[in-house]
């Protein structure tokens, strides 16, 4: 039975504590957050011990497994702590947002043989791990081309403003499934980005609509599209063409119902809302994904570098974006 | 806090007795059932005592809520036992095969006013839910037609002969949506029976393959259709026609993968295998809406005469297809 | 080249005059009408003959094939007219509303060994063929239910007075695709018919909402629903369940277009909105049949024999309607 | 009744004289082909003269109407030629190889103020028809993005060398409906094309690959991605996102046919195989859409203008694909 801390008592810091308690291999020990009262409450309904301090928390002897899920620029810090005391780690992405940090960690968990495992939620929703199986098994033949449509319902609030910009903190995802499905590794890429959505992201100096291009090295193709966004809801798409055929996978609704009116036929629900809800099973697989690997002392299935090479990709769109060049990588 | 026992460990105890766990508002007491084993394992997995003798279950201080989820043969005895205690009852369909006992049942309850429940588990599926939620709300006009079609995977084992013959067993489910659906009670039945599957079947006396019509007071119809083998999987589809529109309700797949090949298109998962993954939203549901009547004393959402309605429905069809007439009720 | 008169210059007898005129086979040579400026206006604008008297063109002797789009009442007449002068008759439907007139014809039409094919369109639609291939390759294995819904956008107008009734106006063509899709002639069917869209139909003694249930001799099943009134548009789906498998055929529209706004998704057009317009291509695949039966000299697809039978099966519906029994037939 | 001559007795000039023949306020007066046998088979078949002499086909007084379907490299001598005379002119895309040519070209043909359409027929499907009245009615808000996926079936046979490479023979249909349903210019364009179908295609200097961003000056984006070989047929979608909604266009395919079987579901037929069928009644609807122009005397809905800006950015697409920089247009 490994004993959990989990850091962060926040929306996401929720969400793995209640997988944590829900996965009969570990026990939830601990959450920790500077925040008491949301420390207490969480760690209150799941049976856990409430701390305020994180590193007491990974320092802790009945911890082997610590899930990260604090602000983005604490995640090395307490990642690195918690490698360096041999205990596994489940950090949120992105790994950091400065690529010399992110090389940095890299470097010393690698170093270290540490057990680090970077939260890219959406390789652990289930169609999309029948749609990389079924590459895998060859159902499509050679992988040519992948599109990536991932648009967000709404804008993050103004005040959140350390997200390190929408190539960072929304296209990373959508990098991380490239590199996933395109099965090599982006060399080049292009980008486009637009201030559409809202006036004042731009002023800040940030996008929120954008294309994207990645390039690898034998010539396979990448296509992302993101927009802050959707009014019809969270729209998470994917499709992969190669040599032999092709698959995609759709959105979700919450029901299957399909009306028909004097005007319109096929009338659907919305699209499960937002990433909570759109990728509840995936968080609840990640997290069982992340502590077989744990148990079972094999590799993570996602790693710190995969983490690093997300985040090398987002810096060049955005360099892309801005000065109108293929960035190689 | 409600305490709860649940009677039988069998596969649809199990599946009761873990929605008891989950739901905040109760506690799981204690599981009966006479397989010592069978109680110790799913009462010793969920915190709660096991117990072999389903009535002293029943008479526990500490349990104010019970499950029956034993074989047909208990169902009226150990629903009455509670009923007369005082306690509330979420029993399983069907009430029982004898209509004569199913009446006297529901006379009795209805006398003591008792809380029972009767768990027609289609009724909660979430889609289910929304459809009939756009029929009340008039989203097409008034209901003319219900389209059913309702086939499981495989049929039962040879063992399985205690059910009281497909009508009962199988269709009664469609008959209770048919109900729920129509928003009038069906005063005519014509069915159609045949042994299209197995032969075995056959010459126990009951049918594999079926289609009913019924037929309301103000002439609404509703069509079902019932196969024991539907090599693609668990199909339950819904559709209901109206004035001013149409409504569907579509299957259930793991995935939202489709395939595209050289020679097909739009291929997509088989169908969710059978009930109790089909359903597994809809049991939870079904018992949290169970446990909201006990705990703020409302009227239950699925009562015992709606059971009783049912398996009158299942023996008129029956003796439609029999006698080729069609049976008032 | 065969030559060809069209009889009757109504709705569906322009149908047939344009699918003459478009087939290299054949030459359009006549068009007969008592309305004669409905007869000149039709015939010339195809470069045909206008007359006002049937017998007259049926007796041409530059024409050997005769369409025969003049009212009900009619077509038993005209059609053994032209039979009795060896030319080849493609009859709209119903060949009569009279069953004993219409056996008198189907015995002399066999007698004579005449070519006279009924206009059971739908069996020519392209979805229809392929639908009817499939089984017949044994993608689904054996036959065991299927389901036809068939819904009109609106009921005829008041005026249609001599329709026969919904059974033997509208349901004779979903009598004719169950025999077409069953494999196998009914020999029982049950029915419950209503009126529930307009209480002037029901004081015309007809019906505008119907179900029916027809049971071959091995018990394979047909459900078959109907009403006179689909607000969503002309609606028309098959669907075949067997051992194996299950195919079906859904309706079409006229574009592809799909919209999703901040309440709905997967908004599609409205159905196609009536026969002339769903059938558009099955009227012309009909026509080239017929003419290729007649060129080739091979058997017609459609027998007068076929139209006798679904006249029998609505027949049967409507007294198991009345009656509330099963008709054997 | 407007004169028109077809030049080009091949595939598409089949298409064209055919629907020229079936256009009532038209009349097909002459086919014209190098090719003796073809120009026969084709005017013959359809009523025509035959004609070997383009030139004198465009000079005849009873034609007011041409079809230019030769060769690219004859397209621009053949317009104008039929402009000078005064004679309205649908040409076949692309106008020409070379910008230069179509620069000079356009500008002759706008200071003759000639009726000058080119063929982008995609613009003529009534999907896309229905699409971009839908855009144009607001039902999407602004457009934000477009995705353009154009797939063909199989790469072109070797011997067809002078296509100008994919750019200027695939993709230009795809940035001519990129400017149609983006609504603005594009002013930057970047592009990635690769060789993975036929090694054959990469030594002969072209690509069978390649996405594409275009970027309107307001910051508007849009997507293409080709491929010379989809296995599965002519893949031809359409996505435009906007503030207020999504709109999307799917495939057609022949029939509605859907099939279940044990290990798969939703199966359906290939898509139409290619361009000739998949925009059969884009290219009757363009040919009318140009017959009226001509007729009533309106604006041409495509110009010499709209067919040398698609070639500009083919162009400007190849060299960014080339340089690995955005283009400025």
């Amino acid at each position: 039975m490994i004993g959990v801390a989990v850091l962060g008592a926040g929306r996401i810091g929720k969400i793995h504590a209640r997988n944590v308690a829900l996965n009969p291999r570990c026990r939830l020990v601990a959450v920790a957050d500077p925040m008491k009262e949301a420390a207490a409450a969480l760690a209150g309904a799941l049976g856990a011990e409430a701390m305020t301090d994180a590193r007491a928390a990974i320092a802790r002897p009945d911890v082997q497994a610590i899930v990260v899920g604090t602000p983005t620029d604490t995640h090395v810090d307490f990642t690195l702590d918690a490698a360096r005391r041999g205990k596994a780690v489940l950090c949120e992405k992105p790994i950091d947002l400065d690529i010399k940090k992110a090389d940095a960690a890299v470097a010393e968990i690698e170093k270290l043989g540490a057990k680090v495992m970077i939260a890219f939620n959406r390789r652990f929703d289930p169609s999309a791990q029948a749609l990389k199986k079924a590459i895998d098994a060859g159902a499509i033949g050679d992988v040519h081309q992948v599109i990536i449509t991932s648009r967000d319902p709404s804008p993050p609030p103004a005040t959140y403003t350390n997200s390190g910009g929408i190539f960072r903190d929304m296209t990373i995802h959508d990098f991380d499934m490239a590199r996933f499905l395109l099965g090599e590794e982006p060399v080049a890429v292009v980008a486009s980005a637009s201030c559409l959505v809202d006036p004042e992201i731009g002023k800040s100096g940030d996008f929120d609509t954008l294309m994207v291009i990645l390039t690898t090295k034998s010539g396979r193709q990448c296509h992302i599209n993101n927009s802050r966004k959707a009014v019809y809801g969270y729209d998470q798409r994917f499709e992969v063409f190669g040599s032999a055929g092709m698959l995609m996978n759709d959105n979700l609704r919450a029901t299957t119902l399909r009306g028909y009116t004097e005007s319109q036929t096929e009338i659907r629900d919305p699209l499960l809302n937002f990433f909570l809800e759109r990728y509840d099973a995936a968080y609840r697989i990640e997290l069982d994904a992340f502590i077989d690997a744990v148990a079972d002392n094999r590799p993570m299935p996602v790693t710190a570098r995969d983490g690093r090479q997300a985040l090398r990709l987002a810096d060049a769109a955005l360099e892309s974006a801005t000065t109108g060049r293929a960035v190689k990588v």
